[in-house]
């Protein structure tokens, strides 16, 4: 079996707590957080405790990105927490976007210090530092580094997951001998991003190129996957960029060239975080609590042994060894054998933290050779014993398909197409998610765009356009995807 | 195939760049850090980058560290970077230790902060405060959490893994019913550390407690285990702390027992770092590099073909078959099949980075349907091409055994009975190892010892002392083990 991820607590009242997820979404939100003991608030402004259950949800996570990013070559490495002041300006765009949001570091070892020392809200400026320093020959090229680490971004306002002070991601940092090499890279990060998005979260997404307005400061082109939630708001959800020649300018990342001359770099960044996780509470949970995709799911399974009269003892011995059957299969299961709450609370308890399926054996189930498998969500059945291997990963990979389906219906739905710049603007107003806009891919109609509508452009897609401009009436040559946005 | 922790770069002048190691230890050890691209120093005091070589070594470790701390039960979860500044002075002798290690974050969103924020140097404070909220029943006991993260702690003298400014490690905490559960799980965690240096890294250890001088500052109790170094100091590498009800008075950290008594916990903290990299590298070590044991072993095989006549595509080939067939038997293998340097620079190259077996495949092996297997230390042999996932298999176990008992021989050498302070005087003097002392007991004794010899009591170990204290002449009470240390 399993280890535990925390036990639940003894705390009866936690269901019936959760507010209606459509009547109150944000308190919704954070009364999942909290009851499902996936994070609690810290005792520092803006920043969150991940607590085991949640943290387990993160490493089931990072697993299976790092497979997706070993599996393309990449290989992980550290850097520094601090970064000198100095190296944030050398990339003007760079500077301009992260300087308000840096923490510094003043004093250390009971002195001032000579230059302050910037906590790494992300680490482009000191990656392209070691870089210009290891890369000499195009013979080192690629390099195709990850680093899985902490960052701090001074948010004034923040929720768990979604936006906090201090947060867990990876950066990936790459450097290339050509534009096009670059540019591939960025692609098929944002392609690793949405694979993994979609089949490991079963969270849809839009994918594609960001606005000029809306780059990473100092990125050439940048890339995003885009997650609508139940409140008709975007979720920025991973972002991957092609820095172009920019930071290998600024930090002197240059090589020898076959043909001996020498060349700039082209570089990347690319990244996802624990924001993630917030994502897949919206899109998945309900009013009975969290719901989880089985490959993310700390418990895939629970067991719950009916415990009564005098088979008790049979019923106790058989569910154990379903859990020993079910970890060999390399299901990650648990067995709720505690006595001190009745089978109902048990039901309940696990609902509301999201375990995908439940497996429920009593004395007429024992006498039948079958157990009762009901999934978080569909329709009860049962198994017989001898195959419940197989019959618990056929329901497991059902229920994560249909959270998929569900999920993926409620996008296509929440496709609003726009014909008129009013109707851009009714759509945002009634949150009715994403809202496709034809644009002729000037600036100043994206400012009027994003004005009347108070939206902001999230995602150019691969898509050409059928019709005119939302804002000037001139031939639409893009199509965006406009949207409020967390 | 395993894919690439960073490919050998092109310059050729490695091996012999690196100093004698008995001559030069401190030379070789930064040489060898530096060529087998474990390391390099960042552009930021007392920092490091781990670049990929050396950071897969580190993931390694930590797959080996976790698979044992989620086999005793622990679950891992993530707290804050940022402490607020008033948390550090609730346990009095924690703040005295940790004040002046502190690097403080005084501004923040461009604005000065009301109260600095210190960046973690551990996190026994924030753990403490949280676990006082989340505690309330028995029924909660034991907590058992684990977190992987990086720390800060203001050093004046640094060395790249030894002792740096920010290190990434784990710190275990948990919190108990009893104060016997909370020692055997301090001492239980010291057990899995040992086995994890003995097993997985082949550095054997001396394991017991740490006198009252040495303690972590707010333990009851401190454990560790302690490694000779080939220059004959200890290498502190890895404590496991008894804190008793300290850190649970100073947080309020109680609970209602079965007993309807409240009563405060107990609580432990334990951790290893990086540090343990830096002594693997020394332990294992030698003139021509890195020796790296197979289980922490990035490549643990290294395939080389010899690309010479008609036989060429041939070879290549059976190479590239050789690196499938051990990858898919689990064995973490790499072709080298570059052509632009000579086999002979690839053996040194290779050599140099640790890797623990080289196969080498030439024209006449393949006629006769054969590979040479060549240890990183030990005699060459040959396997037939059809067992050679077995013949791998074999020879990286023999060659991890020969490596720990090579270190285990040179640990039983340097261990040095003294029967009066003379001789502890002497033997310290002399960098001979590990000095094994007897002991009254009395704090004004190890004073005397500590200041006559220049050396600190490193670890009491479970034996009976069998004759006078060398300090005082009184019956010795224990047996304590001296050292110079890093």
């Amino acid at each position: 079996m399993s280890r535990p991820a925390g036990r639940p607590s003894a705390d009866g009242g936690f269901v019936k707590e959760i507010p209606p997820k459509d009547a109150e979404f944000s308190d919704w939100y954070t009364a999942v957080v909290l009851k499902a003991e996936l994070a609690d608030y810290a005792p520092v402004r803006g920043c969150i405790v991940v607590r085991p259950y949640g943290y387990t949800i993160w490493e089931l996570m990072q697993q299976g990105l790092d497979r997706r990013f070993k599996a393309t070559g990449h290989t992980n490495a550290y850097f520094p927490l601090f970064i000198p002041q100095g190296f944030f300006a050398r990339e003007a765009e760079h500077v301009e976007g992260f300087a308000p949001e840096i923490a510094w570091v003043t004093r250390g070892g009971g002195a001032e210090l000579t230059e302050p020392l910037g906590v790494r809200p992300t680490s482009e400026t000191i990656v392209g530092h070691m870089y210009a320093r290891w890369i000499r020959s195009y013979r080192d090229l690629p390099v195709l580094i990850n680093l899985w680490n902490n960052v701090v971004r001074w948010e004034k306002a923040t929720r768990p997951f979604l936006r906090t002070m201090e947060f867990l991601w990876q950066e990936g940092h790459t450097a290339h001998r050509t534009e096009e090499e670059a540019e591939a890279e960025a692609r098929q990060m944002l392609d690793v991003y949405r694979d993994f998005a979609e089949r490991d979260l079963a969270i849809p997404v839009l994918a594609g190129r960001k606005p000029e307005s809306e780059k990473f400061p100092g990125a050439a082109h940048s890339y995003t996957i885009e997650a609508l939630m139940p409140d008709g708001q975007a979720l920025q959800s991973g972002t991957s960029h092609n820095l172009g020649q920019n930071f290998a300018r600024a930090f002197g990342i240059k090589f020898l060239d076959s043909d001996n001359a020498e060349k700039y770099a082209y570089t990347t960044s690319w990244g996802v975080s624990w924001r993630l996780l917030g994502g897949l509470i919206m899109v998945h949970g309900d009013d009975r609590g969290l719901a989880l995709p089985p490959r993310v799911a700390p418990f895939q399974v629970v067991i719950v042994p009916i415990l009564s009269g005098k088979e008790r003892d049979a019923v106790l011995e058989e569910a154990r060894a379903l859990a020993r059957r079910l970890a060999a299969a390399g299901v990650r299961a648990r067995l709720d054998d505690r006595t001190e709450v009745t089978p109902g609370y048990k039901f309940n308890d696990w609902e509301m933290r999201g375990v995908p399926l439940r497996v429920e054996l009593g004395p007429r189930d024992l006498a039948r050779r079958q157990a009762v498998l009901v999934p978080r969500a569909g329709a009860k059945d049962t198994a017989a014993l001898e195959r419940i291997e197989a019959a618990v990963s056929e329901a497991l990979e059902a229920y994560g398909t249909q959270l998929f389906h569900r999920a993926k219906r409620y996008l296509d739905e929440h496709i609003v197409p726009a014909s008129t710049m009013a109707e851009l603007v009714e759509a945002i107003a009634g949150r009715r998610g994403f809202v496709r806009v034809r644009w002729c891919g000037a600036a100043t109609c994206e400012a009027a765009l994003r004005q009347a509508s108070g939206a902001s452009p999230r995602v150019i897609v691969d898509e050409a356009a059928d019709g005119a401009c939302l804002a000037c009436g001139a031939p639409g040559t893009q199509v965006v995807y406009y949207a409020r946005a967390y």
